[in-house]
């Protein structure tokens, strides 16, 4: 055992190599190329690292109004399955594995669309506010503007996130074709609060009715206490005007809430007596249970983590330290722990969480790693601080049902996949999507 | 007075119409169009919003890999002096004016650049760590990944932000064009201490010499202190690669520190016995000071705050209900308190401050004001948690210096401007620079 090897050791705390979330890493990792072996200077590999590229020896480029990522990471983008706009649904999902902190950046957010990204002219937008209220009243986007704003970093995510984990084999896939319907922005616009308001609610109101501007005109119900809880009708993300995919220029915003409801394209908010049992609510977000009653009206995305590094193909490339990070969130509150295991489950080390840990947010957990080169199973698993714990995938399909691969739609459970995710490492450092 | 003038008088906090900020809003602003009078539906303006625009007839447009501001957005851009690259200094403003929330979107952070924007291949940047240390070594980027990273939130401000602000004369120009060197990012690398703990610090190293790989090798002596503090060398920039114009594929990250210092394109970190005086610690980022000595090594972008809205450009349409809103932010640690004032000083009301307020990360402020319609000036101050207050301008120019305007290179002071900001609005809505 070189002295490496012992340092990492020593701070072991779970099975498999896992390490203290604390312990002094950078000593002796010996990653880097080694230039020289006393205090001098050396020549060689320094002076390489000295010479001049192509790069320092010419001006640079000019500077554009808007600017865009390097070419060099043009791989770095979303994963679109529509991208003709046929007239079905489309999505682009984040790609996790190459993104770290907790911000997703607007170019890369994930979208869900039922037809197409809609190209509205902000002047022409209206949004009506009517129903039982003491006066309907119609928004331009100036007038909503007017109201004041409030600002929240807060996650998305689509009901159908981590569906392919519903089957009863594990379907092999990125991260991001598996997770990547989860996105963190910081969301800003007015309280849906201040709005209903100046219409003057009907005490006999209970829902509300959302509706987007979109040709689908999707459509969903939401109980009135969320738009007097942290309800926004949303006009900036990351603090530029939202992207035309993420609802521009209007959208609900419905912090920790099933994706679907957070209309965007906003056009239209009724209040009513009860839901309206919308196509997109009784049929689309509805699941069958194994007991033979219906999952629905479920509102909350639960408490939820995965590993974003390692993942499937982005393996490791020799034994040796390893960062294991991810993301965790949950639709009631903060994250409060995350717990990783590098054995399958067969025991746990708590994960260092990146502050700020913020309510309804992601949070950036990393633990340290020493793979041996032998195979692993790594998890994670999210605690919140309402005490709301992320479900092993047996408690989940015991209680959600899981479907047989390739499954037949709409037979079969689809949405709010929260379940302990797992990734085995094989000696060859390949990762692969597993049950474990 | 009518029932809303009512509401809002029996909020005010302070001269000129400064509201509490926690009155309660929303009842009574009248921005919207009524389409009713009753509980009843309308028909007339209302159907009208529902009628269906083009947008709403037509399939959208195909989600792209990386999606991009709305074509309605093409005006939101950064602001660049320099467009066709001539062999001087390039700048890109940030539109604050134009912005909500906290995070700076990537496409629209500042950037500073004396050679335009390398491009850099990934693949063949070095990053040479050497001097006083017990072995050099050469990271390449893969190398410094691997190693653990933090993540965090953090301001970056060009030590040549508000320049203007130094004039004699209050100089025209929007809050992009005054205070536009300053953006806020959720910040991804390695701390620089792990890696010189690879490399083993020689006791004699009390500073260290940070050096960019692109043309002009731009050059910054920083105490070493700060490596073991909270400096990083920084690979992501919420959540994605570096942009080309802030560093890609790594730079030197100080939190809080004057922007030229946190080295882009880094190549070179040298351990040193003291700072190296080099061209732009020495000449261009030292002013003189009214007392015949010099300004220099004063690293920390200091406690400031400027009001983004209303701000020059972007203009009162109508008395009545507005929403003050800006940013503040210190280079030693969180913002403690806001305080904004409608006439020029004479009374101040304590601004609301969204959550989160992070350390060394901007802090949106929002203060509601019932514009009278008359002459107005709006100012902000910021305290931060150490107890620094935002100086007046007065306080500042004693101590700093001002200039005439036009000023002549180099002989005056440019830099570290922190002092309260003042916009004039005047009786037909429009707003000004003025000191105050």
């Amino acid at each position: 055992m070189n002295p490496n090897e012992k340092h990492l050791t020593a701070d072991a705390v779970a099975g498999s190599g896992l390490l203290h979330r604390r312990a002094l890493l950078g000593r002796g990792l010996a990653f880097a190329g080694a230039v020289g072996t006393g205090a001098g200077f050396s020549t060689g590999a320094a002076a390489e690292a000295l010479t001049e590229p192509d790069w320092s020896l010419v001006p640079g480029d000019a500077m554009p109004p808007y600017q865009m990522p390097s070419p060099f990471e043009k791989s770095v983008v979303r994963l679109i399955d529509n991208p003709r706009s046929d007239p079905v649904i489309s999505h682009a999902r984040t790609p996790h594995h190459l993104l770290n902190g907790i911000i997703t950046p607007n170019g890369l957010h994930f979208n869900v669309n039922h037809g197409g990204v809609p190209a509205i002219d902000p002047s022409q937008h209206k949004l009506l506010v009517h129903g039982l209220v003491k006066r309907p009243l119609v928004f331009t986007v100036e007038a909503v503007l007017r109201y004041p704003i409030v600002s929240r970093i807060n996650f998305l995510e689509c009901g159908g996130n981590s569906t392919p984990l519903f089957s009863n084999e594990p379907v092999q896939g990125t991260v991001q074709q598996i997770h990547g319907f989860a996105s963190c922005s910081d969301w800003a616009g007015v309280p849906l609060a201040a709005l209903l308001d100046e219409a003057g609610v009907d005490p006999k109101a209970t829902w509300f009715v959302a509706e987007g501007a979109d040709a689908p005109h999707l459509t969903r119900s939401v109980p009135l206490s969320k738009a007097f809880d942290d309800a926004i009708i949303a006009l900036y993300q990351n603090g530029e005007r939202l992207m035309p995919g993420n609802g521009y220029p209007m959208r609900l915003f419905l912090p920790g809430w099933e994706g679907n409801m957070n209309i965007k394209y906003l056009r239209r908010i009724k209040l009513t007596e009860g839901p309206a049992l919308t196509y997109h609510e009784a049929h689309t977000y509805t699941d069958p249970l194994p007991d033979g009653k219906s999952f629905q009206f479920y509102f909350i995305q639960e408490v939820k983590s995965f590993i974003t590094n390692p993942s499937p193909g982005m393996g490791l490339k020799a034994p040796g330290y390893v960062e294991i990070s991810g993301v965790a969130y949950s639709g009631t509150g903060r994250i409060a722990k995350v717990m990783v295991s590098a054995d399958g489950g067969a025991s746990w080390g708590e994960a260092a969480l990146q502050e700020p840990t913020l309510p309804k947010a992601f949070t950036r957990f990393r633990m340290p790693w020493h793979w041996s080169g032998g195979p692993a199973v790594l998890q994670s698993r999210a605690w919140d601080e309402a005490g709301n714990v992320q479900p092993t995938r047996a408690e989940f399909i015991a209680l959600r049902g899981q479907t047989t691969s390739p499954a037949t739609w709409p037979q079969f459970p689809s949405h709010h996949y929260n379940a302990v995710a797992s990734w085995a490492v094989s000696t060859n450092g390949e990762v692969r999507n597993v049950y474990a």
